[in-house]
């Protein structure tokens, strides 16, 4: 039977060649095309070596049929480019942050451009599989979530959608250098950010946007959440501490509120099966290079907070694989098909 | 003039390392005795290979008259040891937690042991010197704080001591891998914790009895702290995020939050050669191999709350350089005396 | 149809946790049983937290029948687990070093052991399969090699193969601390071997009695081998570099040398699924996570001197991917069956 | 005393910084003036964040009289800043390549530009102290080596000055990133470099002809020299290996090599301060952020063959402590003036 035929817009970056990665061995699906601005011309394995037995021709733009498309592009590039995608009826998962935010005011306040084609946001789906899992099925559109927000509201959903939640929210994230992306900066010089540990865009993080949108559609008591990202010595992952405030009544409704915990956040990601509730504190190490996400839920005695930590691969849960799991949603797929590859460790 | 003479109790640790490498050149004493239970006949060089330059011996006991001692022997041990020192009239600078926490339930809780000299805790003085500098230069035993109570006191003190604190503290701390010590353990592996961020301790780390009672002491309105502490793959630095709330009646007081609060931090930090208020958030590289503190406080307009970041050398500012700027004080000498390197970047 | 049934002796280290890591996501085979002599009666992830999603017990001895077993245990033990299942019938890759080097008072010389079973010597088969494919196939019981040799060897054998060598060889090789596996040591502490690069084994590494053998086998020219190992600081991968002499006569068999070296390694390696021949010099990080070798060979016109770097993951093409590669051979699948995931990069 | 006037030229790459590291706290002389071409007019502190208690103001050309400048230019505009400086009897420390190569055609071919200034390639002297003491002693303009030579001479200086060398060199060095400098480039790009090992420069680096001028000035057996140079993850350091051949005769001189070859090292160096002699393989991390160089001499009976290992940091023996060694020696201060701080370990 002839495999879904699919493309990858920009394919030189690091979320456009994970994608490859992951789709270049999904027995599903074929990669017909593959874009990248500079590279065109190019054999993948000149820009980057790593795929020496993948014998891609990178192009300039799509040069045949396709029946779905990943586009990594910057945001604005990216809706510009995917508009007539969608209008030729190619289903489309933008990795960009173009159609992740509902409110137009928001997304061009914080990303400082015109939105070019606000028509396409209402039909748009929010791409946490978890969350919208039924709308993501039936979307021609998927805008892929942030890497930060994927971790962040996987940890705080659960907590959102039952009465233990009590108005106040702190995400305290550490991300590898790769979630910077592979243009150069001083930032990402290996001298410079080696050996050292930083916060970075305290006055507000443009992923602080959709991370509110989203926890405000489980629960409308949100009010204000204050997100701090750092940058840590380390290639791949992502570790966000969610510190929150529990009401007294779900304090008071039993015994053992750690127990409880535990079993709310297990009963809510029965069916999701990237997301492990693990018994000990996650490391990042735990899920490098996998789709998995670990959350670990702690109720703190002493000041009566609530903790949880949850640990992703940034590239893959929150990038690429995400986008992969989008796509067998959409495509009618095993939601972990071509996903299923284990943690690679140490 | 004759020099100082100065031992140091267990050379074979990371901390008594420094400790060597600093007092090796400090111009005003002489390190006549060193100490390291396993490792006593060898030369330091053999056990150090760094110190080739040093023909230091390695001693089982002190072994010549000294006028002061650092103890870097593991708690409970220490307390043994310096005890008798005391009782001959030498000053100690003890680098174990077991004469930072005035409380004695509090210590054995925490601890898990029985005090051996409870009778010293009243006469001891908490070595943090921005904090206690007059009482230091008149203290025979000093215990010298843990790593991370350095860096979050430095970056919460001036907040508490005027009226801008509102009750409410979070602090999420990330370490370098040094600062679990020289033992060998699973977690300090290197391909266990290279290329992954885990936080630890999440049930209550031994160092919040510390910070609380220090915290107290600067304001009685302070009820619970909640710290996390993270180990993040880099060798050494620790940097601290504290999340405060602002009173409203302090935000009510004139126009610009953030400039008075960088004013609050700077007078406060006036007389303290070590300390700089910086001007954009601190990386711990910025520190790295020195004595200095960097605090970067921010007012965060969306959520009315207060951040205060420091970064700080765990085993300089945050154990042997602190403890070496405490025997400065003791002896009368310059605070700064051997202390001024500056930091090794990149 | 039904799988191969398949034991792992010992998954508590490195090696036998990436069998577990490649085993259980590959088509043909069934892993039944694993064994871990301290961990027996815990869950996976208690030991492994990665493992979060396989349920596997771990037992303290294989608990039902197999068809084919990999031994990850140290030497000498490994070879006495291994003479009874061999002894039922039970086909063995040995991880070990225990079947790879031919002579008794070699092995016996470096590792200072008595063998258990030298009867075994003699049907065992030197698993590199660009070596020795077609007796692994017909095999009973294969000496999966070493990680220094396996990399060591692939750059070595083309040239050893045809007339260009001139009796020279020194092989300088970095490997990650992956490689020095999982029980605790001050080498391989974090803070001690982070940011820091050394030789070691000087006197000797016990690989060189392997990589000898091999290169005599293919050349009988060679007289000594000149081996020096390095620790680097970073979990996984091997670099080595071979410095051997050319022939004055392969030189002057043609007009250029380079086109004509390339060309030999290509044709050596035609058959051979995960060896490439690439056109720049080779970074570990280009195999990380995948079974693939990447090869470059380079004439160097200044000395007449022949240089190949190879690179290998350590512990899949230099461990664990190539017991499974030996095993696919041993077992009639596909050669690359269950090792096509492509490296994961960055 | 007024103290000695000195200026950097190009403060804001990592050897002009490291210069300012350490000659600001340099007891003998005065840093008056410090230049950085684009970074002109800025506080030193808002480029390097590190250097906040410096209340030091980049220039864009020096702007006060000074005694002795340190050219940190890239080379060519190096030679033609130093020149006219040269002129006005201001004493010249020339941290680029422009003066370490006596041969015109050599430096032009390597560096592929018109030497500006060839005449004073007579009188410039080669600022390796440990083996031009006394040429420095009366030097005027001084050319620091290169990293790479550094390492690698000090290892080979004593072989080749006595009779136990046999004509063939390789040289196999591993370096730290900072190596490539603040420039930016793939190559150095955090995700690129991390958690990999490669080597570069295969067909001939730069450093080459610095290394083969000097071999031969010791001893001219030497013909020809392979030198392969690799980057590491790690910041700074360089480790190399030095594979030489001994003379028979040289080995049938006595009854243990070993010894001998250790004698002859620490004979050699007895008067140079930073060399070490030491008894087990060297890590760079035992010199880091320190002048001191490590060396391992060692016999391999095997083969006959001669392995000298030797230790740096890149910025320092390498470079910026480097140059200040050459100026205490060019103004007659000690030679370890503002020089002695002890490795930062770990």
């Amino acid at each position: 039977m002839a495999r879904t035929r699919v493309g990858i817009i920009n394919i030189t970056g690091y979320i456009g060649i994970d994608l490859a990665r992951i789709l270049l061995r999904h027995p599903e699906i074929e990669v017909v095309s593959a874009t990248g601005r500079s590279a065109a011309g190019k054999r993948l394995s000149e820009v980057f070596p790593h795929m020496t037995s993948a014998d891609l021709v990178i192009q300039s733009d799509l040069d045949v049929p396709v029946d779905l498309v990943f586009s990594a592009m910057p945001h604005k590039a990216s809706a510009e480019v995917c508009e007539p995608l969608l209008a030729q009826g190619i289903k489309v998962v933008d990795v960009s942050a173009d159609f992740r935010v509902k409110s137009i005011e928001e997304y061009e306040s914080w990303y400082e451009v015109v939105h070019p084609c606000p028509q396409l946001l209402k039909s748009a789906v929010y791409g946490l599989p978890e969350l919208h899992r039924e709308e993501i099925r039936h979307a021609n559109l998927v805008a892929n979530p942030g890497c930060y927000p994927t971790g962040a509201l996987l940890a705080l959903a659960p907590a959102l959608s039952c009465g233990m939640f009590d108005g106040d929210i702190i995400i305290d994230s550490k991300s590898g250098v790769s979630g910077a992306g592979r243009s150069l900066t001083l930032t990402t010089h290996y001298a410079e950010c080696n050996e050292s540990v930083a916060a970075y865009a305290i006055g507000g993080h443009r992923h602080l946007a959709e991370i509110r949108q989203e926890c405000r559609l489980l629960n409308d008591q949100v009010s204000e959440v204050l997100f701090v990202p750092h940058l840590i010595p380390m290639t791949r992952g992502i570790l966000s501490v969610c510190y929150m405030r529990l009401s007294q009544e779900w304090i008071g409704q039993g015994a053992d509120p750690q127990k409880r915990l535990v079993t709310e956040y297990q009963e809510f990601y029965r069916s999701s099966p990237f997301v492990e509730v693990v018994e000990s504190p996650p490391a990042t190490k735990h899920v490098w290079g996998s789709n998995y996400c670990h959350l670990f839920p702690q109720y703190d005695a002493r000041t009566s907070r609530l903790l949880v930590i949850s640990a992703i691969d940034n590239l893959v849960k929150g990038g690429a694989g995400e986008a992969v799991q989008n796509m067998n949603l959409m495509l009618g797929f095993e939601e972990t098909c071509g996903l299923n590859a284990l943690p690679v460790y140490p």
